[in-house]
């Protein structure tokens, strides 16, 4: 079983950038926490960030290929990214959504999933561990299928 | 370390109500998954459910006492109750919105919550899964104070 | 064939209240109305009010037990109980909902009903004939079921 | 005692049309059941149906002369028609809006009703049976006058 | 100089209608009111009264070919018609807009006008004087184009 | 029979200001026009022009003193001011509103006026003939008072 | 293969009205050139026009008798009317909806189509040619199916 | 002269619950206050706290029987309840609505209250002070009708 | 201890303005009560009514030499002026709003207050005691700083 | 004369991606239909397909170089892209905007077109038609100038 | 070349006011800076402070005689004042709009400006510099003209 | 010191794109004129411009290696690009955003700026101007930090 887990802009700087909202872990610490917990659960993990929309689109396109499903942290693209919720009803893999930081308790732009919709489901507010309960809540959903 | 379970209003029917939505698992299903979970993780559950609005906010005043924190499925009242989001702001015990179905896909008035703005985070669309996720998420949360 | 008449918030006060607007007859009157229906169309009824929005979906799930169908006037949680709504499409009972008065023609905020969706239909506006033309509806839906 | 029953555009493809909402029933099969019912009653019925706003008021308008009631079903118009909302005003007939269909749980654009603040209440939902239902309602409200 | 005078749906009811909001006097006397205006100012009127958006358009048009302007009072299709307007616009010929009633101090919906933004201008409160006015309106702007 | 002729904001610049909108008369055209009018049907103004809402509703309070009506022109306040509103209610005088553009036909923001509601009605579109129309609209208002 | 080409407000003006917005040509114009498509084409077309919201519903419900399909420019009634909206979707023939100028650059309300939801598809913004296109396409849709 | 004083959700936890907000004092010491202010004024008051919008409904309904009036801080019930507006208006009661906080600079949603339409005034802002202030505009109100 | 007490625009016609609304006191009653209230508390006040939005801000900033506090019924301005709010800002005096009338009862214009939220609180709906209980809460507010 | 068509993101999927909605050619189909028709028409045509916003902006800013319109599907970005609306406006060459599917029957936020008041016209819902109607009417358009 | 300097309401405190969002710099500290600058440049400068909106207006309309720009920041009536707009566009003088803080980060009811549309241009955030860039931006378009 | 000057989408084609909204010089005369003014204030500048969202989050980021802040004209990605914001946020960098028009006398999509509150400032309206104005203000903030 093998998962794309998909870093949406500016999570590239992760632990550099607005620690208080976002820990001080960096994108690294979070990949290698997932990989220790996808050994765990026995399945295998590819990773791909991207500040460009397009990008992330290509990703998704090509994970299509290979991988089971995605574990997605869209970021800002989580509010306003139509191209991206369609790339994910177009490859028809199951995918969870993430996010560190509460984004109910933001601005009120940050409200709103466009992706949400098409995921199986949504988390957030949980920091690094966000990741991992996405990672379970993706991998039970594709054993249990 | 103990925490509180707390149903909101007809989740007692879990099980016999639109499965199509919610799944075939009973509430005592669920509350026997989180047993099992917290007996690994270390920690004790207590369970509530009520179809009132007043007793869950009895309920979570109650939990002030001997509980370090809250995993709530408020259901309807997520979209509405500014009396249960008060609760839980004035007992200043951490807490985490779960949901079995994904709200997001759902009618538009189910895509807001009034409570999410004063939990750790919000975990949806994973049947059980969400509150076994939304256990793991408080019970870190908590040992990481 | 029985069916469940739910009273919501204040209607116990009914006669007693804003005749200009309720008119003057009173819960009892209603009832004994709706009873000598319901002999008529041969049925049998049982009856309930409260103020309470968890007492009315308890009672709304109690009678998934022995009922055919529901008469409800959901009163002023009409327009804001989404949990009121669930309970009535987890029990899966038929039900139909009346209005005393014409609440469309009354403040804006009357105007929309959480509930009407998942009923069979909505009677507003001919106080006590409300009732009486509701159960007529329920009766007949049941019975061309 | 004489009652206008009025039929909005499209109506008279009843039975034909989309059957899955509006059942099976033809326009000819609801008079003759509105017929039978207001033999049953004591009171006397015309019938009017036209695809066209204009001659809709002008029925109405003329009803002044000799009706003690309007049973209307406006059809599309229902949703934007001021003018038929006028007239009804202007002639100062009671009037009972009904529809076969619960406009509740349809497209958004059909939950509101331009007229309904100038009837004296609204029946839906219930297919045939909404406009029996009306024309009891609108018997005993005269009646009781 | 000829204009036609154009009246909107329900305005035939004029005098036995809600007196209160649209005074005592039928159409009739108004139209006799401008007869004798439009003598005293050296014009010739023209009159119709119609319940149908489409008549009212096939008047507008009509009128292209021997009127040079339009004095209209579209009452409830004031807030609605697109139609009226666009066949305002596709004559070319100055109009003025009346009201017998101030429609900004009655129902929201009556605050708009669709009309108005290819009108020369609106008058509106003055009962029939609204008429009377707009007629001098209208005669000075073709007089001094 | 008196009557103060109110010029609000800007309206001093008349004739110098945007002649496209307003037309090349000046206010003081415009005035020595209404005294001419006012001389034909038998009552005297007095005018007053400011570009302070304190002044405009010192002015309308003061004219509760000694005059009959009340011809305004409120220009940019028409659309804000809730203060020059409750003087014209205060002092219980008919006023009228008038305008020399067609307001509906300009910025949406220039479509709704907060005193309309309570003058007796409003004109607009006309240029200076807005207010020679609205003299003899209040001055009939007044005589048939 | 029969279609009805249909006509809505003040298309009967066409060459003579706003020839800025909406071209030269005259509707026989447009007429003559869709009879000489469907030639090339091998159908056979009827042309309907009309003001009146009713009777293009009439002119719909007849074609249900003999016509396989409607090419329809609702004109000003795009925006706002769902009788005709209701009409479609009753007769059940496929319809392609056209206009002649492109909507989305004009004015806010008629950025909106009421019968574009019924409808295959629209086409908007190319003159006679959208009528053209707008065939083709209904012919293709009716002959691939 | 007696009084019913009300208090909504979560005011049992005051002093204890968020004193950036709602101070240090407790419900015992507002009511204790309360009391010392009675003595003074020559009125007697009954206390009641609920978390239950069901209870607090109720709890009205009783106060016609021996009130003279009802002091009522609503707290997040303030905003939403129908229910208890309802109850307000049904009782007929004189009531004023107080609120410890400034609602009017906390969250959007608190600004709106569903009660204060029906209550003779509303005061916020000013602490234990709020409750105070109320009783005397509440018994001078009883007391000069 | 030295409070400013400022009347907004209007206010000087109180008892001859509106009594239905207003009540029929003049606003040298209202002061007279004030200055006796004063003397009881033992403060000192100084009086100032404007109908000029700038010169209630001069007012305010001169306050900011010798006064403790501002109480202020800013009347029309409430609903409109960020200029005021921003003077009660910028002197950075404790002020309380309070009103005559219950404006949550009124037009929907007047239920916001765009200087609520910089004031302490906000009393309204009580007549002249608006303006009695606002002194009290100032005056207590300022006293226990 | 040449043109280029433009296809936007997640289109390279098509035949793979969701054939209930978009069917199931290619879009190496779908350009084979376009080629066949241009070669009938007189036309060369050159195809690009991106999933990123910036590289259609640089195919658009390219094309300004050598052809003589755009044909361009722009898919999810319609609904948000105001960086590929400037730059169609900036190269100021003539362009079609074409849907497969029916924008106006699905999501709500698809029915708005940020591009289309740019664009000469807008198709949309005839599958594969779409684009050989759009080059039609493009190739036209060009022609006629 | 001489320029008027208007500074809005409130803008005579600056220094003294909230330093934390407007620094504390005083007026005559900026119109220090400003005519040191103006020399530099070769222009002539008047200033102007008011609170009153009309006294703002008087000093627009008099700029008209001998200035050829005007550098403004209005302040609070930035988000309100038709009446200082449609003074800046009576005179016809270019006009440059400035804001000391970044009006973009504040609340949102200071985000729109009635007046910018009217300016050249709009500058904000940059304290005394906001004036300072201000008047380098009016001299050299009056400059280039 | 070393800043960013960023520009955005289509503004490679400035001079050749509609010059009466961006006026006639191409973006190496801008860039030039900066360079200038750098050298005279004593700073270095880097260049860069993208179609491409994704690149310009790359060029932000990469800027936090080596400059002391960014002048952006982020053109149609000021309205709706959460990610740019994002970027700007992380790094920290002190940002200066700039328009070539005036964006608030444009279509209403282009008044909101998703930026602005995240930078110190915004200039818009100046052409060329608004860059060196932006530079200007950019050199004196960091400067005085």
């Amino acid at each position: 079983m093998k998962f794309l887990v998909l870093h949406g802009p500016n999570l590239n700087l992760l632990g550099k950038r607005e620690p208080a909202i976002y820990g001080s872990q960096t994108l690294a610490d979070i990949n290698a926490s997932l990989e220790m917990l996808s050994s765990e659960l026995g399945c295998v993990l590819s990773f791909f960030q991207s500040n460009s929309e397009g990008e992330l689109i290509d990703a998704i396109q090509a994970a299509a290929v290979d991988c089971h499903g995605i574990l997605i942290n869209p970021a800002a693209y989580t509010h306003t990214s139509i191209a991206i919720r369609d790339a994910l009803s177009a490859v028809g893999l199951p995918s969870v959504e993430v996010h560190l930081s509460n984004i109910h308790s933001r601005e009120t732009f940050r409200h709103t999933s466009m992706l949400a919709p098409v995921a199986i489901g949504q988390i957030c507010g949980f920091g690094r561990d966000s990741y991992l309960l996405g990672l379970r809540a993706l991998f039970n959903h594709v054993k249990n299928k």
